[in-house]
C-alpha cells in the first residue's frame, strides 16, 4: 500500500478558512488541490490565473454563483510542487468579516471543492512527501506552543533536526545490517567473522544515541505540557488552598490540559516564561480504606512522574508521621517543604522539627495559602528549582507520548541486538532485531504507518492547517 | 494644513496583527511605512527584500533580537503606491501560534516599527489618497457586516459607486458657481442673465440628486443596523416576553448593537437573512405620572422611526382604548395587530374587536408569547412586510448617520439657493449657499475634515486594518 493510500488522498481540491475564527481586518481561505486554480478561476474576476506566475500576489474580485461581487480579495498562487500541500495553491486575504469568509468558503465549494478536515493540508504536505510525519506533528505543535522553550523545540522539530537525526539512525542501522548479512552471505562455509567488535561497537553506538532521544522525554515533556509540580501531604494540609494560591495571580494565562485523564486536580501556569503544571494530589495517612488507598497509591504514582515536589506541611499539627514515605518517593527529585497555615501559629518549633527529617540543603518555606502570604517567595523558590536544560539552537528534544514510546520499543531492539552479538546470536537473529529497531523508528517520521495513526495525529490539528 | 498633517501622519512604520484575534493555522501581521522594508529585513532570514519585486512571495524566517529562529513565514512585498495603504508594505504570513504571533510583533517593534492604532493602515490609505473617507469608512462596514444586504452596500461604498457619486454632484456644482461667477463678473454693469433658468433647472436638479441620497438613509439604515420594528402595546400585554420569544430561537445570532443609547431595550436578530432591530417600548397608557408620560413619549419617538410596528393585544383583556393614538403614529408603518395569551382565552371576540378598529387589510395574527405558539407565522409575516429595495449592483444607498447628517445640512443649502434664485437673490449670496453645499459634500469624501471627525472615524476599527 503506497503512502497516498494510507493517507486517505482522493485527489480532489481542499478549502479552508486558515486564519483563527471570528472577526478582523483580513482573513485568509486556502485552496489546495489539482483543480485549485480552475475552481477559484470560475470566481474570480481578475488577471486569469492560468498567466500567473508561481508566488505572485494579485488583486481582483471573487463573485459567487450569480455573479454578485463578494469582496475585493488579494490572491496569492503557489504552483505543484513549490506550495505548502505540495499540490497547487490558491489564498485568498479577503476582508475578515464572518459573513465574507462563509460566503468566499461557500462560493468555492459551490464551484467544486470540499471542505477540508482537521490538519488535510498538512496531510497533504505529508503525502506529497513535503515533510515526513514528524514534521507535520510538530506543525501542530508549533501553533499550540505557549511559551519560548515549547516553540524552540516545536520549531527545531519542525523544520527537521528530529529527522535529520532519526536518518541519521536509520542509516546506522542499514549500515549495521549490511554488515549482518555480509556474514550471513558467508553462513554456509559456516563462517563468522572472527571480530564482531565493530558491529559491537556500532550497535551500542546506536543504543546511545536512541537513548538519548528517549531520555530527551522526560525534558521535552515538561517543556511541552509543563514541569509537573506534584503538591503532596497529609489530609487537611491545604494543598488544594496551596494550588488556588499559586494559579490566582496568574490566572489570565492558566489553561486546561487536553486530553489527560483528571484522576488528579491539574492546572498549568506560566512562571517567568516556564509552563508548570501542577498536579493536586490525595492526602497521605495510613489507611485500611480500599478507595482511599487508591487514591494514595495514585500520590506516589504523581510524585513518581514529577520534577518537583511540594510536602506540604500543617505547621498546627506538624504531623509528619508519613515522612519516611514521602522522603522515599522523592529521591531524585528537587523538593520544597512548605510549612502551611502560618496565620494559625508560630511556625518555630515545627520548622525545627522538620528540619531535622528533611535531607540536607531541602528548602523550607512558611506560607499561609489561606492568607496567600509568601506565595510569591514559594513561586521564586519553584522557578529556580526547575532546572530545564537550556534549549541550545540544535538540540533535538523528544516532546511527543507516540515518538517516546517508539523510541522506547526501538532501544529494547538494540538492546537485545547487542544481548544477541555477546552471546554469539546468529546472523538471521540479530537481523530481525535490527528490522524491528527501523520498523519503530520508521514509525516516528512515517515511513512505515497506517490509516488509524495518520487519523489520530491529523484529527487534533485546526480546521485550515 | 494639507491632509497628511490632519490625519496625524508621522512618515513612521507601523506594525499589527491584521487576522482575527485567537489561534489558527496562520496569521498574518501587516508592517507599513517608509521603512517597512528595513525594518523586516533585519529580522528576515531569506532572499533580501531589497532585491524582491513587489507583489510577490517568498519562503523565509523571522528572527528575534537575539537571532533566535522566530518562525517559517510567508512573505508578502507589496511597493509602494501598489499597495493598501501606499506605502511600502510587507505581510508577514505566520504560524497561528498567539505565542508566535505576538513574538513577530514584538521583533519588530525592537526593530524600529511602532504598534498600529485602530484603523491607522486604513488611515493612511486615505491619508495617501489610495481612497476617499466614505470608501475608507466603508472598508469598516465591509468587515462589520452581518447580511447579504449591508454587505452590498458597504461593497459598493468601498468600490467607490458613492465616491462617484459624490463627484458627479460636485462636478454639478462647480459648473453652478462657474455661472455664477460669470454672472458677477458683469455685476458691475448691473446685468443680471435675463433669463436664470438654465441656473435654476442645475440647481434643482441638484437637490433632487441629494435628496434622493438623502432619502436613501431610511433604507441604508435598516439595512445597515437592522430594519427597526417597534413592539407596542398597552402595559402588561407581553411586549417584552414577545420579544423574548423572537429573538429566542436565533439567539445565536443575536448581537447587541454598538454605541446606540439604549432607552429602549433593543436586539438584532436575522431571520431569513435579512437583519431586524426589535425595540420593545414602555406600555401605553394614560398616565398623570412625569416619568411614565416621558416613557411613552419615547414609545412614540420608537413608532416614528421603525419601519414596522407590532401592536400587541392582550386577548383576555382586549383593552384597545389607547387605539386612535397608535393608529395615528402608525400611518405610513406596516403594522401588525398581534393578540397575545391565546393560551388564556379564546381570541374569537377579541380578534373581532380589534378588526373593527384596524385600517383594512391589517394582518392579525393570534399568538401566545409565553407558550411560544405560533411565533413562527408572525415571524413569517413580519418578514414578508420587510419590504427593503432589491440592492441593485449599482445602488447607491447611504448608511452612515454622519454621510446622512452632511447629505441634509447640503440639501438644506442647496435650498436657499434655489429660494434665493426666485426671489432674485444677488450672484455673491447664491455663491455662499453652493460653497456651504460644497462644503458638506466634501466632508463626507473627506476633501474637507478635520482632525477630530478622522479621530473618531478611525477609532472604531479593528486595529490590524
Amino acid at each position: 500500500m503506497n503512502i497516498t493510500e494510507l493517507t486517505g488522498l482522493t485527489g480532489d481540491t481542499i478549502c479552508a478558512i486558515s486564519t483563527p475564527t471570528g472577526r478582523g481586518g483580513i482573513a485568509v481561505i486556502r485552496v489546495s488541490g489539482p483543480q485549485a486554480l480552475d475552481i477559484v478561476q470560475q470566481r474570480w474576476q481578475g488577471k486569469p490565473l492560468a498567466s500567473m506566475d508561481s508566488h505572485t500576489v494579485h488583486l481582483g474580485h471573487m463573485i459567487d454563483s450569480d455573479g454578485e461581487t463578494l469582496d475585493q480579495v488579494v490572491l496569492t498562487v503557489y504552483r505543484a510542487p513549490n506550495s505548502f500541500t505540495g499540490e497547487d495553491v490558491v489564498e485568498l486575504a479577503c476582508h475578515g468579516s464572518t459573513w465574507i469568509q462563509q460566503q468566499v468558503v461557500q462560493t468555492l465549494i459551490d464551484a467544486g471543492c470540499r471542505h477540508a478536515t482537521a490538519g488535510e493540508f498538512t496531510r497533504r504536505a505529508f503525502a506529497n512527501g513535503r515533510m515526513d510525519l514528524s514534521q507535520a506533528e510538530a506543525v501542530a505543535d508549533v501553533i499550540e506552543a505557549q511559551s519560548r522553550a515549547a516553540h524552540h523545540v516545536a520549531m527545531n522539530q519542525m523544520r527537521g533536526r528530529y529527522s535529520d537525526e532519526l536518518k541519521g539512525l536509520r542509516e546506522k542501522l542499514l549500515h549495521f545490517t549490511a554488515l549482518i548479512e555480509l556474514e550471513l552471505d558467508f553462513s554456509e562455509e559456516d563462517v563468522t567473522f572472527a571480530d564482531r567488535s565493530e558491529v559491537t561497537a556500532l550497535a551500542r553506538e546506536i543504543h546511545t544515541l536512541i537513548g538519548r532521544l528517549a531520555d530527551s522525554y522526560r525534558d521535552g515533556n515538561a517543556i511541552r505540557n509543563g514541569m509537573p509540580v506534584a503538591i503532596v501531604g497529609q489530609t487537611n494540609a491545604g494543598k488544594s488552598t496551596l494550588l488556588n494560591a499559586l494559579l490566582r495571580d496568574d490566572r489570565a494565562l492558566v489553561s486546561n490540559i487536553h486530553g489527560t485523564t483528571r484522576d488528579t486536580i491539574e492546572d498549568t501556569v506560566i512562571m517567568s516564561g516556564t509552563l508548570f503544571r501542577f498536579i493536586d494530589t490525595a492526602g497521605i495517612r495510613q489507611s485500611r480504606d480500599a478507595v482511599e488507598r487508591m487514591g494514595i497509591e495514585r500520590t506516589w504514582q504523581a510524585i513518581d512522574k514529577a520534577n518537583i515536589v511540594l510536602w506540604v506541611v500543617d505547621v498546627t499539627s506538624a504531623d509528619t508521621s508519613m515522612a519516611d514515605d514521602i522522603l522515599t518517593h522523592c529521591e531524585g527529585k528537587v523538593l520544597i517543604a512548605v510549612l502551611n497555615k502560618t496565620d494559625l501559629d508560630d511556625d518555630v518549633a515545627a520548622r525545627s522539627e522538620l528540619n531535622d527529617l528533611l535531607p540536607e540543603g531541602t528548602p523550607v518555606v512558611a506560607i499561609s495559602a489561606k492568607c496567600e502570604a509568601d506565595i510569591e517567595a514559594l513561586r521564586n523558590l519553584i522557578v529556580e528549582s526547575a532546572t530545564l536544560p537550556e534549549v541550545a539552537s540544535d538540540a533535538v528534544i523528544v516532546t511527543n507520548t507516540r515518538h517516546y514510546q517508539a523510541l522506547v520499543r526501538a532501544r529494547d531492539a538494540i538492546s537485545r541486538a547487542i544481548d544477541g552479538l555477546e552471546s554469539g546470536l546468529s546472523g538471521d537473529l540479530l537481523d530481525q532485531d535490527i528490522r524491528e529497531c527501523l520498523h519503530w523508528l520508521g514509525e516516528i517520521t512515517g515511513e512505515i504507518t497506517t490509516d488509524n495513526i495518520l487519523g489520530e495525529i491529523f484529527s487534533h490539528f485546526c480546521v485550515g492547517k
